[in-house]
C-alpha cells in the first residue's frame, strides 16, 4: 500500500516556509486485528501547528514534531478502506488525528489526549465531512469554549473579536451575535472587513492596519468593551486592556502574533488590577465536555443557514506546507484545509 | 486651630524621595454644622499612593495628587476633638480618608468612593485603632478579596505569595494557611524570610534575590502551583506562569515592581492559554461587600492570637515622606504607618 506523508525537514528558524518540509512516500502494511486503513480525504491546517515547529514549544503544550518522522496529532477526516474492527466498517466516514498524510493505519481502541477515542465515526448527513475539521470540530469547540470560559454565552454587552476573519474568530463572532452580544470585529485586509460586515453580520468591523487600535476601538465601541476574544496577543491585547470596562473578561485563545519570533508581554497589564479584569487562558481541548452541546447548537445554525463559514482549500498532500505558510502569513481566510 | 499637612512639591520622576514633598502649616476653622474636627493619630503609607504620584496614573485608578494641595484619599484613624454631628461625639475613635495631616475637618455625611460613608466610628475594643489601617482595614480587605476572587478561600492546594513579608502579603499567607492551603512565600531579605518561616508560619519561604525564581519554586513547590498571589509583577509573574499547574488561578493585586519606571509585560503569557490559567486582576475597594466578613474572620484570629502582623512605625507627620520612600525601596516590613 503506497502512501505519502509530510515530514518536518528542519524546524523553521523564523517564518514557516514550504522548504522546511518534505513529502515522503511510505509503504503501509495491511491493517492488523483491531485496526483500520483510512484513506484521508481532508486534513487540517491550523495555527497551533506552528507551536509544534519550535524546539522550545511552550510547557503544557505538545512536544515539537520530530524531524524526519510523520507529523502526528493533526485532525483529519477520511473513509475506511480496509477494516479489522467491527465498529468501523469499510466505507464509514471517520475522524482521527493522523493527518498530513494520504493514508493512515489507526487502532480502533486508541485513546487520544484527554481520554477521548481517537478514531470516531462522523455523522456525514448533518454536514459535509470537512465541517468536522471546522465549525463542528476543533475550531467550533475552541470558539464555543472561549465564550463559555468568560461567561459570555447568552450574555449582554459588547465583545471585540480580533483575528475575526479567521476560522475560530468568525465562529466566535457569530456565536456571540446569535446568543446576544454586540460584536465588533477586526481583521487585516479590507476584503476580510467587508466579509465580516456583509456576510458574517457583525455590528461593526475595522481594518487594524489602518490606524492605531485604540482609535478604532473608541469609534466602534464608544461604550467600552465588556468582553474580548484574543487570537492575536501583542498590541491587540494591549489595546483591549485599554478599552475594557470595569469587570471585563478576556479569553486568551493563543497569540498568533507571538508564534514566530520573540513574544512581548502586554505592558499595561496593571489595568487588569485597576479595572478588575479577568484574563482567562484556555485550550478548546480542555473543554471536550462541551463538544456535544456545541455540535448541537452550531449544527442547528448550520442547518438553518444562520451560520456561515469560509474555507481556504489547497489541493493535494504536497500543498500542505504551502497552506501552513500562507495561513501563518495571513494569506488565507477562514478554515485552512487540504483536500487530499 | 494650627495643623500641619504633607503636600506634593513635585511628582517624583523616578524613585520617591522625601524632597518631593513638603510639610505645610495650615490654619483650620472650627467645624461647621454636621462637621467634626478629628485629631489624626495614625495615618497610612501604602504602595497604591505611588500610583497617585504619576502624571500618567493608570486609567480606572485615582487621579494624581495635585501639587501644592493636601493629599486626599489616604486612610487614617483619629479621635474626634470637636463635633457638630451627633453620631460622632467628642472622644470617639474614627476612620476617614483625610490622612497625611495632623487634623482634619470631616463632614459626617460625606460619601467616599463606592458609596460607603467616609467617616466611621471604629470598635476600638476589638483591636488597637491602627489595626483598622492594617489587618482589619484596606490591607485585610485586599488580602481577603484576593483569595476570594480566585476561589482560594477554604480551598486545597499550593499557593505562592510574592512580596509575602509586606502588609498585604503576610495577611494573604496567613489567611491562606488558616483556611487550608499549603503556602510558599518569597521576600527580598533573609530577615523577612526567617520571619515568614518562624513567625508567620508558612510551609516554605525563600529569598528571591538568591537565585533564579524558577529554581527556588521548583524546590519549594515541586508539585507545582495551584494559586499565585501577585504583588510584584515582572519577573515574579513570569516565574509564576512557568510554575502554575493546569487550571491554576492568579490574583493580580498591583505590581509594585512596575510603579516606578517602564513596565514590562510577562513574555510567557502564552502559558495562560496552554495551561488553562485564569489571571484575575482586582482592587480591594471593589469588594467592600466582603468587609464585614473579613473583619469577623480576621478579628477572631487576631483576638485568639492566630494572626500575626508587623508594623513599621514612623513618628510624626514630617516623617511620612521618608516612610513612603523607605517602603517603596523595600526598607520597611509589614504595614507602614505614621504615628502622628
Amino acid at each position: 500500500m503506497n502512501s505519502s506523508q509530510v515530514q518536518v525537514k528542519v524546524l523553521p528558524p523564523a517564518e514557516v516556509r514550504p522548504e522546511h518540509f518534505e513529502v515522503v512516500d511510505v509503504e503501509l502494511p495491511e491493517p492488523g486485528p483491531g485496526e483500520v486503513l483510512v484513506r484521508n480525504t481532508w486534513t487540517s491546517v491550523d495555527p497551533g501547528l506552528r507551536l509544534r515547529l519550535r524546539a522550545d514549544a511552550p510547557e503544557g503544550y505538545f512536544a515539537a514534531f520530530p524531524v524526519g518522522q510523520a507529523m502526528d496529532g493533526i485532525f483529519t477526516v477520511g473513509v475506511v478502506e480496509a477494516s479489522q474492527a467491527d465498529a468501523f466498517p469499510v466505507g464509514s466516514t471517520v475522524w482521527h488525528s493522523y493527518g498530513w498524510r494520504t493514508h493512515a493505519i489507526v487502532a480502533a481502541d486508541e485513546v487520544a489526549m484527554n481520554g477521548i477515542a481517537n478514531l470516531r465515526v462522523l455523522d456525514a448527513e448533518r454536514a459535509p465531512a470537512q465541517a468536522y475539521l471546522g465549525p463542528l470540530g476543533a475550531m467550533g469547540l475552541t470558539a464555543y469554549a472561549g465564550l463559555h470560559v468568560i461567561d459570555a454565552l447568552d450574555a449582554r454587552g459588547t465583545i471585540w473579536v480580533s483575528a475575526a476573519a479567521g476560522a475560530v474568530g468568525s465562529l466566535v463572532c457569530q456565536i456571540a451575535r446569535l446568543t446576544g452580544l454586540r460584536v465588533v470585529a477586526s481583521a487585516g485586509t479590507d476584503e476580510k472587513v467587508a466579509w465580516l460586515r456583509d456576510v458574517v453580520g457583525v455590528d461593526a468591523a475595522f481594518n487594524w492596519r489602518e490606524r492605531p487600535l485604540g482609535e478604532s476601538l473608541g469609534e466602534v465601541a464608544p461604550e467600552g468593551l465588556d468582553f474580548y476574544f484574543d487570537g492575536v496577543g501583542g498590541d491587540h491585547l494591549e489595546a483591549a486592556l485599554g478599552a475594557m470596562n470595569n469587570g471585563g473578561r478576556l479569553a486568551l485563545c493563543g497569540s498568533i502574533s507571538e508564534y514566530e519570533g520573540e513574544p512581548v508581554g502586554p505592558r499595561n497589564l496593571f489595568l487588569a488590577t485597576s479595572k478588575n479584569l479577568t484574563l482567562r487562558g484556555y485550550r478548546g481541548s480542555a473543554h471536550l465536555d462541551l463538544l456535544e452541546e456545541m455540535q448541537d447548537r452550531l449544527g442547528g445554525w448550520l442547518a438553518d443557514g444562520r451560520l456561515t463559514y469560509r474555507e481556504s482549500v489547497y489541493d493535494g498532500i504536497r500543498s500542505a506546507p504551502v497552506a501552513l505558510a500562507d495561513m501563518m502569513a495571513g494569506r488565507t481566510t477562514g478554515k485552512t484545509l487540504v483536500r487530499i
